[in-house]
């Protein structure tokens, strides 16, 4: 079988070419005979790798000098604890959440085990289909910091607009980094697990403004401290070599399709024909507020439960895979992040047409 | 350049054959239109792909049923503080250490962080260069463990026989795991980061038994709880699934070359001749005890230290690459794990007669 359209929430796909050009080196890297997940990572070979890829990252965000960019492991679940073990220092202390869903429930989950937690505003009661307006929202006078979700990979729900907030603003962007421009300097701290936009499973990002960075909480495993990792480049040990490398090929990429500029553009076009086809059809639906709809991850329903089977094997047949929605929402999910090809959703698009069609 | 023999202690030498099949299936695995990377953990291809990984390491450790696999992240170093978070439960405690190198010692001084520590014995007044008899350890009346580094991988010294021990043994084998048969049953907790003897960084085993899994440190995250990836399959959150298929590979590959008996053999062969190389020449040194030394990691140091440039310098040349030794401890250290082939301990060896000859 040829490349197919994998509409998988992550891991998810990448770009042909960047695995393509993994593929050309992976027994030999330019000339090195080695691969990449072969070199000690304090040689020079591996720094070079490490070092271009920060860089292009920081052109890509534009991020400025007084943050810090680290390369971790654990996945952003591990964030959910390792942020307020690191941001509070396992002092007593209040952070402020915004709810839009699944994931934000499991980051204040989480925090609840080091600090009190007070949520500013919630979604659940409009089932997660909106994002509270700002003006709802019921600040804490002194919270360490704002966390918010800043896309529902479940709900298909996304902040478009960056909020105003006077504490510190600390976002995971887990499924739609490097999907638009960003404003680093609004948020205290961003970050993301590589699966769905960077790279593969296994590498987390972690973008923090210095000042931020402090004792953590004394339970932390050194290699989880933001001090220490700051101040080793990430390296206090061995980091995950390959998915650093391939995190550099996709940002290399995404130079070479034009930047985020380029990338939004051309999210915007994909994730609108999407919609489209679904509002214009009284056989799907999609129960997101227009203004919160998510560019990366577009659930939807057929109008007829018992048809889903059907529509996935069909699916499936002409190529367009990993289509079944969250068992939570159920019906569909297609997620079309920043490596799925506009032929790709096009395709998606002419199969529901089709479908609807013989069946609808 | 064609593939070179890389003596680099980790990241290291991978199986070529792993690497080509890795290659061949890099935008198409077994004709699913996708990369093993883009594919969703929670998919069929790659549960059977990590179900198969467990399945052949069991098969060649021959792990007992009452031991789980976790395929974790963090690396061996986040696991010093992790198995202390984990094992003890947060309640006072006291572990038993043997120290026998830099490794043991950072798993020492992490610990102190969660538990009080007793060093049943060390070589440090030998600078490290042999294993401390096990008569003369003085062992605690209670310790929650007794921790052990199984291979010190700067100071080449690997424990040849496995302790007695009425509580728990708990082993860092990260660098000489799979080089040789295990009885896992005298272990409580075996583990390993990748980089070595496994796969490529990011993914860390942790082989425990049962009944060592309790409830851990209340500050632990959730991803790093063994009770909790135990009871997900290590699927809590998204797993390192690239490296975990690429253990897979690295696993049956290691079957296919007749299992850990003929593995040791090999690595007997291998080392037997290096240190003979060594022991047989004025100009070669290797400081270490001859029953501890290791098979993995041979450090040795040039009659005259002001050659180890040119000594370095010429094998490059000579296609052996990574070479010099550790900054703690000087000179050469040729680490020379599985996937090193016999051919390229001979090509070191012959370069070594062939450097004494010009210049020693």
């Amino acid at each position: 079988m040829s490349r197919i359209f994998n509409f998988s929430a992550g891991p998810a796909m990448l770009p042909a070419e960047v695995l393509q050009q993994a593929k050309d080196e992976m027994l030999d890297w330019h000339g090195s005979g080695m691969s990449v997940m072969e070199m000690s990572h304090r040689g020079k070979d591996f720094l070079s790798i490490a070092e271009a890829a920060e860089a292009d990252l920081r052109q890509l965000l534009a991020i400025p000098d007084n943050y810090k960019v680290l390369f971790l492991q654990g996945g952003a679940s591990a964030q959910f604890s390792l942020i307020p073990m690191n941001l509070l220092g396992g002092k007593p202390g209040l952070i402020d959440f915004v709810n839009t869903g699944a994931w934000s429930k499991k980051a204040i989950q989480a925090a609840k085990n080091y600090a009190d937690v007070h949520v500013v505003a919630s979604s659940e009661d409009d089932n997660f289909n909106s994002i509270p307006a700002q003006d709802s929202w019921q600040r804490s006078d002194k919270a360490a910091y704002l966390h918010l979700t800043a896309n529902e990979t479940i709900g298909g729900v996304e902040f478009h607009t960056t909020p105003d907030s006077d504490v510190p603003l600390v976002a995971d962007m887990s499924s739609n980094i490097l999907s638009r421009p960003v404003d680093v300097s609004r948020f205290g701290l961003i970050y993301a697990g590589a699966q769905k936009n960077i790279g593969p499973a296994g590498l987390t990002l972690v973008i923090i403004r210095d000042d931020l960075i402090g004792e953590a909480h004394p339970a932390t495993p050194d290699v989880f401290r933001y001090s220490v990792m700051a101040d080793t480049d990430s390296m206090s040990n061995t980091p995950p070599t390959y998915g650093w490398y391939l995190a550099g090929l996709v940002f290399k990429w995404l130079l070479a399709q034009g930047g985020l500029d380029a990338m939004e553009a051309r999210n915007v076009r994909k994730a609108g024909k999407l919609y489209d086809a679904i509002d214009s059809s009284d056989f799907y639906a999609n129960p997101v507020a227009k203004d919160a709809r998510s560019r990366m991850n577009v659930p939807f329903t057929l109008a007829d439960g018992a048809l889903d089977k059907e529509f996935l094997a069909g699916a499936a047949e002409a190529g367009l895979t990993s289509l079944k929605g969250h068992r939570s929402v159920g019906g569909m999910r297609a997620s079309i992040y920043n490596a799925m090809p506009e032929e790709g959703v096009d395709a998606l698009i002419a199969y529901m047409r089709d479908f609807e069609q013989r069946r609808g």
